[in-house]
């Protein structure tokens, strides 16, 4: 196992607060940003092979960046695109397939609004949209997906975590339901890409949508999208970048990746990721996986034993908590926990209405873990819950 | 006028190379890098007001960078939408206006593929696109514009200077050409914000996009969008923190700009960019401009009288100078220019192949300004291209 002391060095913001909320973002290690400063102050250019020094030594650590990150999924470079976050890639799998009024799509109740929404709007094409339900715990039985499918379902689209409970989906035996099927998958991995080994190629998903700056450390304003046959999907973007002739009339598209990447990319914030990646794999995502899941049946054990309070999501969860103190709003709840004790959680919806809804609350409070949260942050956490269920 | 040595202090990289390749992308000056790394070391979390003290600081930072970006531009923080490019700036435009077979855009020959594309793509949608001619200097007459207007013009969408000849347009008056007959007005401004004083409310335009990273001096991976009315647009994407309101059934948009703001942006980035927006407003916009315009006439000027050597473009130019040395391929003259004297110069198309296609030449060398950039640098320049003169 990693050592935490050394780990902690690394993430400066760590000594001042207990950072809880790595369900929205994680921190970003010292490494990566000082691959992200030496680009700006010692190479600093734009993407483009071919051209000058600074131009070449850009596009081959952007270039570099992409094979880590890649690689780190298992699969290959060039069915590996670069975006801004998960919602752009799943929005670009939303926008970019080829509908026909009468398609269908499954989802379910306990994804996020990025994985929802792009969906809903396809009803206005005439695509059929089914929302699979969860249990009380969100979890989604495949059996319910696979009774879900219909000879017009054109794509399944799920997440790997829930990030309203921390349940996990045996995405691998959804995939092979719906694709026996003819349907494709999307895994929405925002909640467990870095967090624990994730291995595209043997889920065997046609679409796996990621940020860059939640398990992978990486800086916020990167996404991925793994596709695994990059012909079934038009860019959603075309301009500079993404063609290698134009003429007045028509222009021939480069192939993948190239295509699907219009503009300047965020070639620092790419590099930041590549760098992030490679800490994470020195320090082994197996590992990861263990420490947070301990962490969080830790604290979803510790914070279950105070009365007035109630835990969500399943025993066999990743690094998320949810949970409420009794006759207390969950902002006021964070709100106390962040003046008396510098503990940073989420409070509210986390941006997936329809599962805490189903809860039957307004909004939950979020404690969600990083490799470099300890087992004493957990204590101070579990301290402070319990000191508010008195003043409640 | 501003002290440049003292402001080449803030560019590290200047002690190494001659960076003449700003068309493509500007470097960061320090303080923006600093400000970056403040985030990542000191603050860092995900946007979304009324959570604990990181989100809350990452929050008001993030949307004082919008502030100032708007300010900058004299536009409202409301009508400013942050992208990842100008690419995006201008594709969200064209995928999200409520378009109908027969409908007109007008674009013109001398545009960036990204100001392009997206509008030939729509003839897929029954769009009928003009691209009004050029004189051979890259130069527009208005009078052109208007008379390809007819009465289902929709859009007209030019670049307010040119990235492959420096040529500038009148775009106010293009803009109320356009506006008097009902079409609708963009202003592709990825050559001139920030490199000249660009008054988004006094052009009038529906529509201004430009990428962060070049005369504005921010990041790669940030782009702005200035929308008029932002009723007229849907959202390209949609997902978490563009609504406020799911369920199963329907959603609620959030107001602009959130509602064009799909998933985790690009903060750090973002926050670079305010930082830099500020560093140029310190500096003074009109002094930037007048310094990169004596460059570039300064150099146009050196380049012609050498024999052997073609420029390009208009006499009244902003900093960007494209030329050819007779008989030898452009990627050449670049590399000789980059090995020989560490001079960072674009060659070839400039993503603009129609542009300078219409030169009836294989691509241009391309010299390129900035603030930063001095005399002696352009007296290498043209030294270096003389010499070239003799290889060839």
């Amino acid at each position: 196992m990693f050592n935490i002391h050394s780990v902690r060095k690394d993430f400066p913001v760590l000594d001042e607060v207990i950072y809880l909320d790595n369900g929205a973002t994680t921190q970003t290690p010292v490494p990566a940003v000082n691959a992200m400063n030496d680009y700006f102050l010692k190479y600093a250019a734009n993407h483009g092979r071919g051209a000058h020094r600074l131009a070449r030594q850009t596009t081959d650590n952007y270039e570099d960046a992409r094979d880590r990150i890649a690689d780190f999924l298992n699969t290959a470079p060039e069915n590996t695109v670069l975006t801004k976050n998960a919602s752009e890639s799943i929005n670009m799998v939303a926008l970019g397939l080829n509908w026909e009024a009468g398609d269908h799509v499954i989802t379910t109740l306990v994804e996020h609004h990025s994985n929802l929404l792009p969906w809903m709007r396809l009803r206005e094409k005439g695509v059929d949209v089914t929302i699979v339900g969860s249990d009380s715990e969100g979890c989604i039985d495949p059996k319910d997906v696979d009774a879900a499918i219909t000879e017009r379902t054109k794509l399944v689209s799920v997440n790997h975590v829930s990030n309203v409970f921390g349940s996990i989906r045996d995405v691998e035996k959804i995939t092979h339901i719906a694709q026996k099927s003819g349907a494709m998958v999307l895994v929405d991995g925002s909640q467990s890409a870095g967090h624990m080994a994730v291995d595209v190629n043997k889920i065997g998903c046609d679409f796996f949508a990621t940020p860059g700056h939640k398990g992978m450390l990486g800086p916020q304003g990167t996404g991925i999208l793994c596709i695994k046959d990059p012909d079934v999907l038009e860019p959603t973007y075309v301009g500079g970048g993404t063609v290698h002739a134009v003429t007045t009339e028509s222009y021939e598209l480069e192939p993948s990746p190239s295509k699907f990447e219009a503009g300047t990319p965020n070639i620092p914030g790419v590099i930041g990721l590549g760098r992030a990646v490679e800490y994470v794999q020195e320090i082994g995502v197996e590992d990861i996986e263990k420490h947070e899941k301990d962490l969080a049946s830790y604290a979803a054990k510790c914070l279950a034993e105070i009365e007035g309070v109630e835990v969500y999501g399943p025993e066999d969860r990743a690094g998320v908590v949810p949970f409420n103190v009794e006759g207390m709003n969950p902002h006021d709840v964070a709100m106390i926990l962040d003046e008396t004790r510098k503990i940073c959680v989420r409070s509210g919806y986390h941006c997936a209405m329809p599962s805490v809804e189903m809860l039957g609350v307004e909004g939950t409070v979020r404690a969600s873990f990083a490799l470099y949260n300890t087992e004493e942050e957990v204590d101070s956490l579990v301290e402070g819950v319990e000191q508010i269920t008195m003043l409640a």
